[in-house]
Order: structure tokens, then sequence, then C-alpha cells
């Protein structure tokens, strides 16, 4: 039907989440009606991006600077931590606007099943950022999952030495669900009513 | 959230049809976690299509070469025309596999309301096209629509001193519908049982 080229940006399209062999196809062709108007912008926002993209070597959260945007923004909460198992979820949290403090990314959850263990996460880096000092409370912000649950209660026994408060998000999360799949209302009343890890 | 960078290639992405602000942000996460995998090489294929981006001089296709793939294939018949609005059409005729000919893009439909007047379209570069010889058939391929179908009458009238048989789709589509959104099996359909305009 077309070039190797337009085939090659369909199938590239095609593998985003969320589209489709059609609706990738759609795309292409906006793309190639529209070059001043969405190629060019999508092929320079692109270029721009993978530049500067880089993992925050103090969070795990990935950004086009390191430390992350909300690593070193000045007006965030130094005391408070959020501990998410993936950088989606801490898109999540940031969306609801209602976490002031500084967050750690995982790189996942642990897993039997998956053959994921704890120092297949980022577990000790955070237990030496918690060690550093400064901090007064981690939420462990983990999905409402058996996986997560047991991720975070692994966290909760690592960290239950250290002079801090660990709370966790409330369980009006429905079970099963994953955070970045929430919508932003269950979330923010999941974090207003956090309790204490018991 | 995140850098301004990343907002804007998100903002980028929402702006495909298609996708809306949640399937672009996870269509982002998914470019910023598989760098390698995913945003390299849609990076890639847009560059590439951006650099040889063409509207066929021809047939009005866009694609990466001019004349373009259909245009510049030896294996296509030349005695044949099917006349479309959109290169959307175009391409849906395309996917069908069922026709051998040649293509010419109008680049709308005549609409009162929307003030396109022939002139507005290529209808006069299809009737050079015509006038230089060697077509047998024109298939007028617009969409069912009052304005397709309008369209469809203007170009017959234009046409008809020429030595050629002149066709339209089997009114088998959906009234109202549009070539792009119809099934392969439709739309072969009407290709098929495609008759001379009355
Ligand atoms: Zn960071
Ligand atoms: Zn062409």
């Amino acid at each position: 039907m077309a070039s190797t080229e337009i085939d090659a940006l369909s199938q590239a399209l095609a593998r985003l989440p969320g589209l489709g062999p059609r609706s990738a196809r759609r795309a292409v062709l906006h793309l190639l009606k529209k070059r001043e108007g969405a190629l060019i912008p999508l092929l320079r926002a692109l270029e721009s991006v993978n530049e500067r993209l880089a993992t925050c070597s103090v969070c795990g959260n990935v950004d086009t600077r390191d430390p992350c945007s909300i690593c070193s923004d000045p007006r965030r909460d130094d005391r408070s931590i959020a501990v998410v198992e993936d950088v989606a979820d801490l898109w999540a949290l940031e969306r609801s606007r209602l976490f002031p403090g500084r967050f750690h990314v995982l790189g996942g959850r642990l897993s039997a099943l998956d053959g994921v263990r704890p120092e297949d996460l980022t577990i000790d880096r955070l237990v030496t950022r918690i060690s550093q000092g400064g901090v007064d409370e981690v939420v462990l912000a983990m999905n409402a999952t058996l996986e997560g649950q047991t991720t975070a209660h692994y966290i909760a026994d690592r960290l239950e030495n250290f002079p801090i408060r660990l709370t966790q998000l409330a369980h009006g999360l429905p079970v099963g669900g994953e955070l970045d799949y929430l919508d932003d209302g269950t979330l923010a009343q999941a974090l207003r009513a956090r309790r204490p890890v018991s």
C-alpha cells in the first residue's frame, strides 16, 4: 500500500499500548497530512526526550533530567517519601496533586512466580535513603494486589528500626486494582485515609 | 508531573486521532521505559518519513517518493483509474487488494456548506490525465454521502465526452458510510459490483 518508510512508521505506532493496526494507520495518515502541525512537533518532541532521557539516580523516576523534576523541586517536602512499584504509579500519584513529598520507585514488586527478589528492586537504595535521615514518613503506595502487599510487608520489615512513621494507602482501593487505572477520586481518598502499617 | 519535554511529547501524542490524554500518557511511559525497543524506532521512522514526505504529482497520494509507490509500480494497470476523495480512501481501497489500476485523489468533495468548489479539488488535473489517453475506465469511488455523490455526478459530467467507461462503486455501501470505516468485505463487494454511471 505504501512505502517501506510509511509501513515502518505504521508498525512503530501500532506497537504503542492503546493503538492497534487500524488506529495506527489513521494516526499515520494524520501525520502525513499534517506535517507542520503534527508530524514535525511529534518528531521534535521525541528527539528532545531521546536526547535527555534519564533514570533519576535518586528516586528511579524517568525524566529528561537527573535528578528528576520532582527530586530537584525545592518546594517538595523532603520529610515524606512515597514508595511505588513503578513509574506509572508515581505519575498516577502526581496527577492527584495530593502528595507533596518525594518518591521512590522500586522498579517492580516481589514475585515468587516471576522470580523477582528483593535485590532485583531498589529496596537497598531506599534503606540507604532513609538511613541518611531527614525522613519522617514513608508511605508504602504499592498496588492492592497480593504481590504489591507482600512487597509492602517486606519493606515495612526492612524499615521497622528507623524512627519514621510507616503508612500505607487506605484500602479503599478495589482488590486487585492497579493504581495507574484508578480514577483520581478513589486514589485521592485512599491517600487521605492512609494509615500506619500495623 | 514531568519535564517540559515529556509534557510536549504527551501532548503531541494526545493530538493523534484515537489517542486521548490517558492513552497518550501510557504511550509516553512505554516510550520512556523502552527507549531502544520503542522510542528510537518510532523516532527513526518519523525522521525518515519526514525527510522524504511528498505529495504525488501524478495522483495526489502522500508517500515518501514522487511519483508515489502506486504510480511508479509497473505492474499496475494504467487503463483503469479510481477517483477517491481522500488519501484515506485510497489506502482503504489498497487494503482490499482488489483494484489493480491507478488512483486519483481529489483532495476533498464538493460542498456548498463548506464552500468547496470544483477548482478547490484536483478535478482539472484528472481531466488532463484522461485527455492524455490510454485510460479505459474511471471508477468514481466517492463516499456514499450526499456530497460524495454530488462530486461523482459533477465529475461524470466533466468526463462524459471521453471514450471511457465511467463506473461507480455499487451502493452496497451503507448510506452515509465513509470508505475508510468500512470492513474490507463490504468494500470488496461494492468494488466487484461496480456499475456504469447512469
Ligand atoms: Zn527523582
Ligand atoms: Zn501517485
